[in-house]
């Protein structure tokens, strides 16, 4: 039955989506299980706790997005060109959200560690290590652009977390002026956190 | 009656109280009253509707935090010595916060721009005042040293901007890992965002 084959997948993608508009808190199991189309007592079968869909939503969410941070992150091109090809990337992906359901989301790994990070240990367990993930992509391309004498930086891993928290908060002002347009600033703030103003713009701009 | 007569500051309070450690839509008004101790019933006659009471909770942040923000900036000291102070109280707000609650509940305005801004328009309205005051207020003391020449910024409306950001994500990552301890490298990357390395770091270190 085509139906059941793929309920718990139907349900990971209702999860996600229902969570980028309306957080984690607003939501039931019973509308989730409505918006995707299974029977409410099924959900159960599928996951242990509304705790348990979230945290496979995290997961699946983080596949996908290592996968495309590895891509760009991971190109033949310069160090700071990877690293602005993963901002221009997440600007695409931003506005793509907000053609598609109206709204900027914003980052669901963001979003729900403010929201929820100091109720739900084991999802604030599963946030830290996305992040720590994130920030380790960046801290090896920053330390690469700092082996070739691009950039200046004092300690490369707090460079990349600070490039991370950048991101985030810039996100945040896409997301409150639903305008994914404001991401527009990351590279050149990303520079400016690298020391590099001068010569490495001039090398990767 | 002094139970009746302090009734909404007490609902306030509960409010802003219960919002900064399970945030918006995880609340109810029974809850609310409950922990502020007034009947039930007589939430209505002070808020029209749980947004109202979101926004009057906002408005209250707001005030305290603003006459904050304008001691330590208008203080009597070099431009880059009141943004460092900025951070500072910061850090030392998060760090009282975690102390008396046991968290690190971070920006209670970054909290509600990721949880509400595109679910509820008159907040989002609210928060996009207040976080345009912030950048206001961070915009005139990087154009004083940039005047000063102590930094080298070539939009200084961005670079206030980009700072709040660096702020917003870094709270962020306080909260991820309950440690207001993060907040510490906020100084360092808001030099970096004004380009303030060697000369700006020397002045005001």
């Amino acid at each position: 039955m085509g139906r059941t084959s793929n309920a718990r997948e139907r349900i990971l993608g209702a999860a996600q989506s229902l969570m980028a508009q309306r957080g984690y808190s607003a939501l039931g199991t019973a509308e989730i299980c409505k918006e995707a189309g299974v029977p409410k007592g099924s959900f159960y079968y599928f996951f242990d706790s509304k705790e348990a869909l979230g945290l496979a939503v995290l997961d699946e969410h983080w596949e996908a997005q290592r996968a495309d941070w590895d891509r760009v992150l991971s190109a033949d091109a310069a160090p700071l060109e990877r690293l602005r090809s993963l901002f221009e990337e997440t600007e695409a992906g931003q506005q793509a959200g907000q053609r598609s359901c109206g709204t900027v989301t914003g980052c669901m790994f963001g979003n729900l560690t403010l929201e929820l990070s100091n109720q739900a240990e084991p999802i604030r367990a599963r946030l830290q290590h996305i992040f720590e993930a994130q920030v380790d992509m960046v801290h090896e391309v920053v330390s690469e652009a700092a082996r070739r004498g691009e950039i200046a930086v004092s300690d490369p891993r707090e460079a990349a977390r600070a490039i991370v928290a950048q991101l985030e908060g810039q996100v945040l002002f896409a997301k409150l002026y639903n305008d994914s347009e404001q991401l527009g600033v990351l590279w050149r703030n990303c520079l400016a956190i690298l020391g590099a103003h001068a010569a490495g713009a001039g090398t990767a701009a």
